[in-house]
């Protein structure tokens, strides 16, 4: 099934639009875990199976597996392998925030398209089209383009205003994502920044949005939700993952996606 | 020793400024190491070998490795760990266009820079400035900024101008290098926009410049030298390593190399 329609599925049948980020920060995993080789792959799996219930898709971040080389990258497809055996229903977006030249483009869709079989993708636009098209070879697949990011310097480029188009950066991007089939290009879009959130969400509705960042310094939940409308990940990674730090590190992730997911289905009513 | 000096020493010592690109693209390998389950490691221990007499800087590109996971990885870090213990008097660019926040991108630093210890590493600056910090750390490494790039489309965002500062994103990025040492942050700008490359180089003398595209569609490399000057890594890849497909592949690729070098000696003399 492609990565559309087993979002869309995925999200009816939840009536969520929760997407649990795998980020396993190794100076934050549980100290029970701490003797074990594989201790990436060990906390993943358990935070997937106890949190699998709720999740409308999972995104795991490559570096913090990538970090520990190929020994971390074996463990990274240990993950989406767990995944795709376990849960086959729910859809993964690899966080890798790819981006090179069109030939080299093509190794990265390579390996996280055929090797791993991941739904989706997060791609940097920064070189421009020739570099997103070699992702789309396989129609079943989306990359999601980073648009606005949630961290406070995204500012610096992202918001500044081209004279030729009056679109700032941002805005040139999402415009850019509108040569590709909305199956087939989404948007990251922070919770940092919930007026433009809105103002992408309205100029661009056929798009997914992967909303991270709410909380803490970004926008509330409801916030999000209020503008963000159904066609949407709202990401949340720590505030899930690292609930707990002692050996009930699981059971506490399912209670606090759990709980995520009673909130959104009230917001969504 | 730092980048920085390892460059500047190395070229000095070889009066050039040829990096070379290793980018073991998988289809284009002499089929004399089809049979080897390790022939990226084997093809770019070879090409290293041949050409090290040559070299300035090598930059490999870990695309190439990651597109076979966690055991292409392994081929990657083997060729890292080759070159530093046979050439540890080249300085080695790590081709990764990496950029993610600021949490994540300490977990990209650790692997390229205390696992693999790179010297220097590309990376995209769509983010801002605090996705490029957590690189600069350690303060022997320098990080190469995408800026202007040699592929087609990359006009589409980066030659557009800001109203706010009268700039276009190239220059808007290679502005923002100069919040930082340019003995930490370099720039890369493709030989396929000559005219750009001789305004930034101008307005940026003391950044180094690691600039790929030379030949075929991009500027000769009598052009390229005549704007860059010396502050610059010219990079060429597929016109050394794949000079031969045959089994004297690595002794062409020797070849290819010595010839460059010797042209550039005389445009540099």
């Amino acid at each position: 099934m492609d990565f559309y329609s087993k979002f869309a599925k995925r999200r009816e049948t939840l009536n969520s639009l929760l997407c649990v980020g795998i980020d396993p920060d190794v100076s934050k995993l549980p100290p029970s875990l701490e003797k074990f080789p594989d201790k990436l792959f060990l906390f993943s799996k358990e935070i997937v199976d106890a949190t699998a219930d709720y999740a409308v898709a999972y995104k795991p971040n490559i570096a913090f597996y990538e970090a520990f080389g190929s020994k971390g990258i074996e463990q990274f497809e240990k993950v989406i392998s767990h995944i795709r055996t376990n849960h086959p229903e729910i859809p993964i977006v690899a966080d890798a925030k790819r981006g090179d030249l069109d030939n080299t483009a093509k190794q990265y869709a390579k390996f996280f398209f055929k090797e791993l079989g991941v739904d989706s993708l997060t791609l940097s636009p920064y070189m421009g089209s020739d570099t997103i098209k070699p992702f789309l070879e396989d129609e079943s697949k989306l990359v999601f383009l980073l648009c606005l990011t949630s961290n406070p310097d995204s500012a610096e480029l992202q918001k500044k205003t081209f004279s030729e188009t009056g679109r700032t950066l941002y805005r040139e991007v999402a415009a850019l994502s509108e040569k590709f089939s909305p199956r087939n290009v989404g948007l990251v879009v922070g919770a940092t920044h919930p007026k433009q959130l809105s103002e992408i969400r309205n100029a661009h509705p056929d798009r997914i949005l992967l909303i991270p960042g709410y909380g803490a310094q970004g926008a509330s939940l409801e916030e999000v939700v209020a503008v963000c409308g159904k066609n949407a990940l709202i990401n949340s990674s720590r505030s899930i993952i690292f609930s707990s730090s002692g050996p009930d590190f699981a059971e506490a992730a399912r209670k606090s996606a759990a709980s995520i997911s009673v909130e959104m289905k009230k917001l969504l009513a």
